[in-house]
């Protein structure tokens, strides 16, 4: 029932329509992330991506992938099922695309993971522009069997975070994520839930009230198209979107083999910091959160207060043009950023904060701006210079 | 009443006499750790060093510290009394003087911290060799005003590691501290208790019996001589001896301004690994912990596990003789740890392991060898070369 709610093409121009109908056909036929096709939508553009997938006119990589479901055009059928639904697609064409979340993924090599590309559409259910609403956003997640100290300090600092005006991002299940959810919409906050699943499915059903409320005011989104159903490595790839529709990811509590550690390695992989809230050693739930900060996989916080010192606002300065020899022209701080990266491999924020002796925060926020100029970038590892500056600009 | 229990000079040649009584007479002059004192014995030897101090020959630096008992010679009266308590004085002339836990010391700069000197004597009540019960040690304390969560956890690590043979240090204190005594206690194993008082002083005085029950099997330590009274900073120089007579500290609980940390500040000072239980984030008595584990000042462990990780027993090559070239002659893990080193500055050993891409005890091991050998040293800041090789042996 929101502004965005009647599935019209926002902010596209001409063949807007066929585009759209390109996108969700697409998006069907994959159910997911594909990188081979993202990378062929990239080459010729989603029509004609479209038309190839349909005529089967495709390199091989793509021939797996669309051989289920490439005679399956329901894209007329799906827009009317989420217009019916309150909810809409939305596409890469369209201006409340968080383009600039996407970012990071576009850069993730997809030989590593098949999940590592940007989502061809995504599902959207909720008032308000996706884009505005993970603007300022904290991923908060962990166990489904949460105890009632992990729920109290969800309920903290998800409340925290959402008083203070930041979204709360989670995945909609049992325990930790529930708690998020409730604790940000508790005190009128934005809070946005990612499935693994349709948008018309509740996941899990008990919570179909849950999302209901979340669809109110925040969103409900997912790159599944509607009648889709949940399946497990569905959830691997829809943690990589909770991770990169937010600027941090928070696991409160976590079991030895919790899927937050996932998370946590896409929001690593992405370059956003990974924070793990301690509990007692005495307690299962805390188990993937200690061996998480003692491996060097997430920083230790307590508060919300800490996880904005790790996560908090991004100031870009977006320089415009990149210069012939970069290290000559880059301000103050960027030149100390760009000097405390090594020449080869890669290193931390934290490190490079420590290399340069800037704060945390400045140093994430340098970092951003020399990845927007092209001379830096980041994977699992951290961020490292690029070889060759790839020219500025998003 | 142990075999060390009768005041017998062990280890020392002729003169021994004359020299445990100037060790013993300097002590009570200074009563604590004295850098300006340590460096006249170096230099004139122990008992020329009491002649200058009784006819006040002295350097400025010594006037000060010697001035109020300079004319108070005790020494028999003290060796008597700690011969009715069934003690004994340590002095460095003796063969169970902690000599190897010792050289931390010696080589902080006694310029920043007027405690960071060797102790002059160690008063001591107990049966063994105080070298020996410090072999093998991990220094477990923390918060007086413990939880029930603390005093759990102290009781697990602490009594795990006595059970696998590991002296736990502490300083006898109510809380975490009184735990970790006990859980060793308990479980049949050693345990060394610090004071910061006279060793005839039980502090506090509820622990009156805990204290004799330490002294019956491990040992009561202190570098306070007889009839001392606690005092405040005496707290501070005591900290550095739990730290030195250590392998690693482990801290349990700790608010939010705990003397915990300070006994972390001299772990790290003296190259040992300062490590953190963490806890839950709703308990006050863990705030300290958390912080030092976010501000890189411990390391997070849950179990007597991961603290013999960090702290495990170190494996000593003690190469002979320093090769002209040190680097050219060194194995091959010597030569990726010596690499590993910065040129100017210092790097903490987690650093070093990661850099150099051996195990962390390895690592810590090899980094002693090389510590032996002349060739590093450490300070707050972590290890670092020494601009001339200072030759062999310890």
């Amino acid at each position: 029932m929101g502004v965005y709610g009647n599935g019209v093409a926002s902010g596209s121009a001409g063949g807007g329509d066929e585009r759209r109908l390109a996108w969700v056909y697409l998006s069907r036929v994959v159910e997911g992330p594909c990188a081979a096709l993202s990378s062929l939508i990239e080459s010729v553009g989603v029509v004609e991506a479209a038309r190839a997938v349909r005529e089967c006119v495709l390199p091989e990589a793509l021939r797996g992938p669309t051989e289920l479901r490439r005679g399956i055009d329901r894209a007329e059928q799906d827009l009317a099922h989420i217009d019916r639904l309150g909810g809409r697609v939305v596409t890469p064409d369209d201006d409340e695309w968080p383009a600039w979340r996407m970012l990071g993924l576009r850069q993730l090599d997809p030989s590593q993971d098949e999940a590592a590309a940007v989502p061809l559409v995504l599902w959207v259910r909720g008032p308000r522009s996706l884009r505005e609403c993970t603007e300022k956003a904290v991923a908060v997640v962990g166990a489904r069997c949460s105890t009632g100290y992990g729920n109290h300090v969800t309920g903290e600092i998800a409340g925290e975070l959402a008083v203070r005006g930041w979204t709360v991002v989670s995945g909609a299940a049992f325990g930790i994520d529930g708690m998020a959810h409730r604790a940000a919409l508790a005190v009128g906050g934005t809070t946005v839930a990612v499935l693994a699943c349709g948008p018309d499915r509740p996941y899990p059903v008990q919570h179909d009230r849950l999302l209901a409320e979340i669809a109110d005011t925040g969103a409900v989104v997912t790159e599944y198209p509607p009648g889709t159903s949940a399946r497990k490595h569905y959830f691997l790839a829809r943690n990589r979107l909770i991770a990169a529709l937010a600027d941090g990811v928070v696991v409160v509590e976590a079991g030895a083999r919790s899927g937050a550690r996932n998370t946590v390695k896409w929001s690593r992989r992405l370059g956003r910091p990974a924070l793990a809230v301690p509990g007692p050693v005495t307690s299962a739930a805390s188990v993937g959160c200690h061996r998480m900060i003692r491996e060097g996989e997430a920083f230790l916080v307590t508060s919300a207060d800490e996880v904005l010192d790790e996560a908090g606002p991004l100031r870009l300065s977006l320089p415009g043009v990149v210069p012939p020899n970069p290290e000559d022209n880059l301000s103050g701080d960027e030149a100390r950023i760009y000097a405390a990266l090594p020449t080869v491999g890669s290193r931390l924020p934290r490190s490079i904060a420590d290399g340069s002796g800037l704060p945390l925060p400045a140093t994430r926020a340098t970092l951003c701006a020399l990845e927007l100029a092209g001379l830096v970038a980041c994977d699992e590892n951290g961020w490292y210079r690029t070889a060759q500056p790839k020219g500025g600009g998003a």
